[in-house]
């Protein structure tokens, strides 16, 4: 019987400090802790609107190799993999799997992601292709991808070979357990140590933020409003004493 | 005057016999009558929700040579090889165009479809562009595209060089009266000869799946309901008796 | 301090000449006044729908050299040139940015925009990417780009380098204050010198148009009515009589 | 029984005429005759030095579709197309073969080559590969090529559709009988009809060429001396007579 | 003090068998052992004329992230992975890496090779890059490379993260310990385990394809003499007979 | 009349400092002063061997857009400026041009690098190919190129449009008059600025790598020699005294 691990999941508190926390935010905020790239890219987000911040269960794909794959022995649907990294499954957690950018692959098609959503799953980030997306898409699950195809998952380069290992998706690395911010933007990926400082950066509201969208809306100056200027700062003393 | 061959057309029960089958079941069961690949790659569903079951008009460009494509001859429309495949419209048609993955040359434009509407045409694949895709939208055709652009067909590197012959699309070959399955999964090429015994086989209803589909939107395990373990196949048979 | 050139900016009159002309009828015109290409080719229209005639101010990226870049010297905003570009903005403008088809800098963010959209920019055109595309999406600006991303400007691979010069978008050379007429189609740009003549060519209605469309949705024959046959021409007087 | 057409052959002394014409003399002067690209793209000379002027006979592959290319089927080699493609060799022939750009199919191998060799083939020109590289070699054939593999012809994408078709190979268009000029710097591809006039014009010797590369070699202004200047001409012409 | 596994050698006699074996005879055969392709693709021979048979020693780059490869830490050159990867060099060995198609990054260098060479080492498979080029070309190691760039190992965007663990390669899996067959045409895994029966049948020589290859160079017939008839069959028995 | 600005060239001296530096020794010394990536991706070494240390003569080539770039103008062979970047050659000068990595369009043929090689000129760098290869070999020049066609410099997509700019070549910016160190491995361009820091650098030599190199042919083992321990250093300083 076929064993794989099982991810260490963060806190919901420190999930919920993401909240408010764009994946532009993260990845900003990641460079300045010194993380050049922490964008998975060359994903699209095939759900407009939604954002997910999850932990990662991982999920990797290697090309096809005949020895290695019998497809025989796959009579027994316990033998995939691609399934097993399912069966992890605990509410609020993503899947991410390096699918090898592979577009003739769809890695899970309705009644998998239907089993993933039942277990309270909420995103699925592929660097490669999902089937059934008519179906899928009602779901509502968060959809990050390269395509779609109407291929099942090993029809033609590519096999399941490990679940929760450390991957290499879009060209970042992904580590289980690590924190996924997710939106239209794009995904970003919060090493799971880095998480608890980038959280209570990210989330040190720029109060003045507000009042310059406000005055740049009105066509105010950038160099007076954004970064706020000493001239610019009386002005909103003033105008949050107002809102008060 | 210019003659191009027309496709022999699939009875309309065989088209009919495709009402439930989608462009990901076409291809997990083509897999199974021995064809590795036949999914359309890189192409986009640009209307989507469409789905599209029609035999196959084709049309292939080459890359321009100016001793083979002179421009003054085009002053007469009629040697202008796009326009004569679609003279061959029958309603419920497809046509699909080899356009060598061309990001400059908008194969068909507003008038173009239009007329295609009018013959009742229903869908559009092309390993490349349309053009006037604002008007185009409006014709509700279902689309298959590379992509959109405001070039005309012969503008930049590729002309129509013949029609209703073999083509390559999307990296597989579609024969003329080919049928294609196509949906947002992307499209699905049936070779004519293998359509009858596909439709049968993909047609046949697999009735448990309902009930599968049910049990894991309620969380249940993927291992006992899907495939239906020996174990979940009685708790099917009561569910199903209880809905008759 | 940093000067950067103005652009010269077209009539009112002119802009308004291409009020019904789209991007497939500029560029097709285009062609025949000598232009093979005017297509700025792998960008997508973001906010489908859209359509832009704007005079172009222009802002060119570079391969990030840190000798060339230092970081330390950004402490003070006004060194960055991506901010210089949008200080020229005037109402109708729109920006165009050789970003070198980089798919990790998100060239402009929320807080760039909304001073864009506040000083009457209309549309942003980057061979590149923006970031917090879920805020920018609100401002309901016209956006051609080659994707999204979390990212900011110069996170990775380039760094602003020039405002208002000539640069290459999407395979063509765009001058500061070049007229782009952009739309679901894509975007095409018109050379200011050949702007009059095309708005008047392109502008010169064709009235059968309408009558041609209308015979071939109703399923007319494409030889007869597209373009207009002598036979044709008679039926399409007596309707145009009908009309009024 | 498979029959395939063969090409026409120009006539011994057309193809003479090309002997002190380059491809890269016979390209410049093709644009002049009105095409914009006769180089095939993509392609490396893999046998260094060599120059060949032939006719061309053509191969077509296509996407392997199982249903068209049945494996057991071939247990007779007569039904391999590529085969039928050398049949046809005379000598002084090349063979050209669109396999569609494919890295994973060796087209030929040293058995095939052999066979064209010893019927006085002189060269091969294939956008995709070869197998057999380290015994090819040894033929002395002129090889321009995508690459090498190890892999046999139809091991993996591609299988042969066609003979003496017209094909694409290198973006562009390769009609069966059409001329090709290879080296070192790739192949040019001169139309049968337009062979003549190229032929004619191309071999007009600039007789001032030697003496302008000679002034230039010695550090000879480029404005002078090429295009050779009215000053330069005397020089030239006195040159000229003491050479005489 | 880290410590990576070793791999296991085959045996003398099985290495040996393979030394009139091509990578194209390797690849073929694997073929028929069901394995669709044995190639490592994209990789160029960059010591022509080169070829190995070796067990494959394996090492695996990952996208760089900085909280994963600390730069300080590798003050200690112990910490480097790929250095640990040469550390089990045993004589006839070759080394096998996935640099993840990295073309600015230089896996090894002089120093590295030179000490591989001082161990036994006989072959470099990169699907990367090395450096110092130059230099290294004089070792005279068999190397099949992506290309090569003055850049270091960890200088852009890649890292060295597990010594022989399965790795992706050319677009196939090599495992460590598997069997490489390399030479101008290319790199072919063969799987440890297929090894001793590919060996036997590719080893099995075919005796009359020295007659075949002569009689196709004086110009025989290939539909005689590849595969041999029935009627070379006879003139092959009599030739042979001479020869003894 | 055109004019185009000249380069500020370095001291002979300080040229002649990179002697004994090779590519890959600037660039490594280069990341440690905080450029990342100094290498001029993509290009390709294509006269084997050989070395130039040279200052940077630049040349910018934009797409062609036919209304900034009349044909008949050129006419005039003086309103081309890619005959005017040669204009300012000098003994020992380099010419790097962005050719957009145009792989249909020979930015210099054989005349135009017979009048450099006059000059001087001693290095030729193209993101782009050249034409006239066969003869330009025998200039026996430093050339580094994406490939090679027979195609004229404007024959195709772009056409030549500033000199002595600062431009973007494989992926990195060189300004007119940066240092180019150029060799098998590649092309690293130096800033000038920088230059001088960087010789004494890299220059100083280290004297033990050739007692380490030596010892690594013979075996040695790499943490013992490379770096070199404590307990190799005794043994290095014998070998010393023993070879004065």
């Amino acid at each position: 019987m076929i064993k794989t691990p099982d991810i260490e999941r963060p806190s919901a508190d420190l999930i919920d400090a993401f909240d408010d926390i764009s994946s532009a935010t993260a990845s900003g905020e990641l460079y300045r802790l010194g993380l050049r790239n922490p964008h998975l890219q060359g994903l699209t987000a095939r759900m407009p609107g939604k954002k997910v911040v999850a932990p990662a269960l991982t999920l990797q794909f290697m090309p096809k190799r005949e020895d290695l794959y019998d497809v025989d022995e796959y009579a027994d649907p316990e033998k995939q993999l691609h399934r097993h990294a399912l069966y992890h499954t605990r509410p609020g957690d993503i899947v991410v799997v390096d699918a090898r950018a592979d577009l003739s692959s769809g890695v899970f098609g309705e009644m998998m992601l239907t089993y993933f959503k039942g277990c309270g799953g909420i995103g699925v980030i592929i660097d490669g292709c999902i089937r059934d997306f008519p179906k899928v898409e009602e779901l509502e699950l968060g959809l990050w991808l390269r395509g779609v195809t109407p291929n099942f998952h090993t029809q033609t380069n590519i096999f399941p070979f490990a679940v929760n290992v450390p991957i290499a998706c879009g060209g970042t690395v992904v580590m289980p357990g690590d924190i996924i911010v997710a939106d239209d933007d794009g995904a970003t990926v919060v090493p799971i140590k880095l998480a608890p400082e980038l959280a209570k950066k990210a989330g040190e509201h720029a109060e003045w933020e507000d009042f310059s969208r406000m005055r740049l809306e009105q066509g105010g100056d950038l160099r007076k409003y954004y970064p706020l200027s000493d001239e610019a700062r009386a002005e909103y003393e003033e105008w949050r004493r107002n809102q008060a």
